[in-house]
Protein backbone atom coordinates (compact mmCIF):
# COMPACT_ATOMS: atom_id res chain seq x y z
CA UNK A 1 0.00 0.00 0.00
CA UNK A 2 1.77 3.61 -1.19
CA UNK A 3 0.75 6.66 1.21
CA UNK A 4 1.83 9.88 0.16
CA UNK A 5 2.30 12.67 3.05
CA UNK A 6 3.05 16.20 2.32
CA UNK A 7 4.34 18.24 4.99
CA UNK A 8 3.94 22.14 4.88
CA UNK A 9 4.47 25.57 7.17
CA UNK A 10 1.43 26.76 8.56
CA UNK A 11 0.30 29.69 7.41
CA UNK A 12 1.52 32.20 10.09
CA UNK A 13 4.95 30.90 9.99
CA UNK A 14 7.00 32.72 7.99
CA UNK A 15 8.65 30.55 4.72
CA UNK A 16 12.36 31.80 4.11
CA UNK A 17 12.93 29.19 1.80
CA UNK A 18 9.93 30.05 -0.33
CA UNK A 19 10.41 33.67 -0.40
CA UNK A 20 14.18 32.90 -1.92
CA UNK A 21 12.79 30.77 -4.15
CA UNK A 22 10.38 33.48 -5.15
CA UNK A 23 12.50 36.17 -5.61
CA UNK A 24 15.03 33.54 -7.71
CA UNK A 25 11.70 32.96 -10.28
CA UNK A 26 10.54 36.51 -10.44
CA UNK A 27 14.17 37.38 -12.20
CA UNK A 28 14.60 34.53 -13.87
CA UNK A 29 10.72 34.38 -15.78
CA UNK A 30 10.54 38.41 -15.49
CA UNK A 31 7.27 38.24 -14.44
CA UNK A 32 5.38 38.41 -10.56
CA UNK A 33 4.98 35.65 -8.59
CA UNK A 34 2.07 36.47 -5.25
CA UNK A 35 3.40 33.85 -3.37
CA UNK A 36 5.53 30.10 -3.15
CA UNK A 37 5.24 27.85 -0.17
CA UNK A 38 7.94 25.05 0.13
CA UNK A 39 6.93 22.16 1.81
CA UNK A 40 8.14 18.56 1.98
CA UNK A 41 6.53 15.30 -0.30
CA UNK A 42 6.99 11.76 0.80
CA UNK A 43 5.78 8.66 -0.76
CA UNK A 44 5.83 5.44 2.05
CA UNK A 45 5.20 2.02 0.58
CA UNK A 46 4.35 -0.38 3.40
CA UNK A 47 2.88 -4.23 3.15
CA UNK A 48 -0.65 -3.66 3.76
CA UNK A 49 -2.81 -0.62 4.84
CA UNK A 50 -2.42 1.20 8.17
CA UNK A 51 -3.28 4.44 8.39
CA UNK A 52 -2.86 4.81 11.91
CA UNK A 53 0.78 4.26 11.34
CA UNK A 54 1.14 6.57 8.68
CA UNK A 55 -0.59 8.95 10.55
CA UNK A 56 1.77 8.44 13.86
CA UNK A 57 5.09 8.79 11.40
CA UNK A 58 3.77 11.97 9.83
CA UNK A 59 2.97 13.48 13.00
CA UNK A 60 5.93 12.65 14.76
CA UNK A 61 8.92 12.02 12.95
CA UNK A 62 8.13 13.83 9.38
CA UNK A 63 6.42 17.10 10.96
CA UNK A 64 7.30 19.36 13.54
CA UNK A 65 3.70 19.73 14.65
CA UNK A 66 4.66 23.42 16.47
CA UNK A 67 5.62 24.65 13.11
CA UNK A 68 4.00 22.50 10.56
CA UNK A 69 1.11 20.64 9.17
CA UNK A 70 0.86 17.41 7.39
CA UNK A 71 -1.66 15.68 5.22
CA UNK A 72 -1.64 11.74 4.33
CA UNK A 73 -3.37 10.58 1.31
CA UNK A 74 -3.42 7.03 -0.41
CA UNK A 75 -1.66 7.47 -3.29
CA UNK B 1 -4.67 31.21 -9.49
CA UNK B 2 -2.90 28.42 -7.22
CA UNK B 3 -0.63 25.68 -8.44
CA UNK B 4 1.30 22.79 -7.22
CA UNK B 5 4.72 21.16 -8.58
CA UNK B 6 6.22 17.88 -7.01
CA UNK B 7 9.71 17.25 -7.34
CA UNK B 8 10.48 13.52 -6.87
CA UNK B 9 14.02 11.87 -7.44
CA UNK B 10 13.87 9.84 -10.75
CA UNK B 11 13.31 5.83 -9.90
CA UNK B 12 16.38 5.08 -11.09
CA UNK B 13 18.47 7.36 -9.17
CA UNK B 14 19.71 6.26 -5.56
CA UNK B 15 17.37 8.59 -2.64
CA UNK B 16 19.82 8.53 0.27
CA UNK B 17 17.36 10.93 2.08
CA UNK B 18 14.62 8.24 2.07
CA UNK B 19 17.02 5.39 2.79
CA UNK B 20 17.45 7.22 6.27
CA UNK B 21 14.52 8.10 7.16
CA UNK B 22 13.07 4.66 6.49
CA UNK B 23 15.61 3.63 9.20
CA UNK B 24 14.33 5.95 12.00
CA UNK B 25 10.81 5.18 10.56
CA UNK B 26 11.43 1.50 11.43
CA UNK B 27 13.45 2.09 14.56
CA UNK B 28 10.64 4.27 15.85
CA UNK B 29 7.41 2.24 14.34
CA UNK B 30 9.13 -0.95 15.21
CA UNK B 31 7.11 -2.12 12.33
CA UNK B 32 8.37 -2.96 8.13
CA UNK B 33 8.70 -0.23 6.01
CA UNK B 34 9.02 -1.23 2.60
CA UNK B 35 10.39 1.82 1.01
CA UNK B 36 10.07 5.99 1.13
CA UNK B 37 10.99 8.80 -1.37
CA UNK B 38 11.44 11.74 -0.59
CA UNK B 39 10.77 14.69 -2.59
CA UNK B 40 9.59 18.47 -2.77
CA UNK B 41 6.49 19.98 -2.64
CA UNK B 42 5.54 23.73 -4.23
CA UNK B 43 2.56 25.84 -3.66
CA UNK B 44 2.66 29.54 -5.94
CA UNK B 45 0.02 31.55 -6.36
CA UNK B 46 0.34 34.02 -9.50
CA UNK B 47 -2.43 36.29 -10.91
CA UNK B 48 -3.80 34.39 -13.85
CA UNK B 49 -3.54 31.05 -15.04
CA UNK B 50 -0.35 30.60 -17.30
CA UNK B 51 0.80 26.26 -17.59
CA UNK B 52 3.76 27.47 -19.36
CA UNK B 53 5.08 29.69 -17.15
CA UNK B 54 4.74 27.23 -14.04
CA UNK B 55 6.28 24.55 -16.18
CA UNK B 56 9.11 26.59 -17.11
CA UNK B 57 9.80 27.29 -13.48
CA UNK B 58 9.65 24.19 -12.26
CA UNK B 59 11.77 22.35 -14.98
CA UNK B 60 14.52 25.26 -15.05
CA UNK B 61 14.37 26.31 -11.39
CA UNK B 62 12.61 23.92 -9.06
CA UNK B 63 13.96 20.25 -10.36
CA UNK B 64 17.08 19.53 -11.65
CA UNK B 65 16.19 17.21 -14.68
CA UNK B 66 19.20 14.97 -14.56
CA UNK B 67 18.17 13.47 -11.55
CA UNK B 68 14.87 14.68 -11.19
CA UNK B 69 11.21 14.61 -12.46
CA UNK B 70 8.55 16.93 -11.45
CA UNK B 71 4.84 17.08 -11.98
CA UNK B 72 2.29 20.29 -11.90
CA UNK B 73 -1.07 20.71 -11.03
CA UNK B 74 -3.91 23.03 -10.49
CA UNK B 75 -4.30 23.42 -6.74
Amino acid sequence: MKYIVIVKPKKAILDPQGKAIKKVAENYLQSEIKDIRVGKYFEIEIEKEDDGLINKLAKNILSNDVIEDYEVRKA
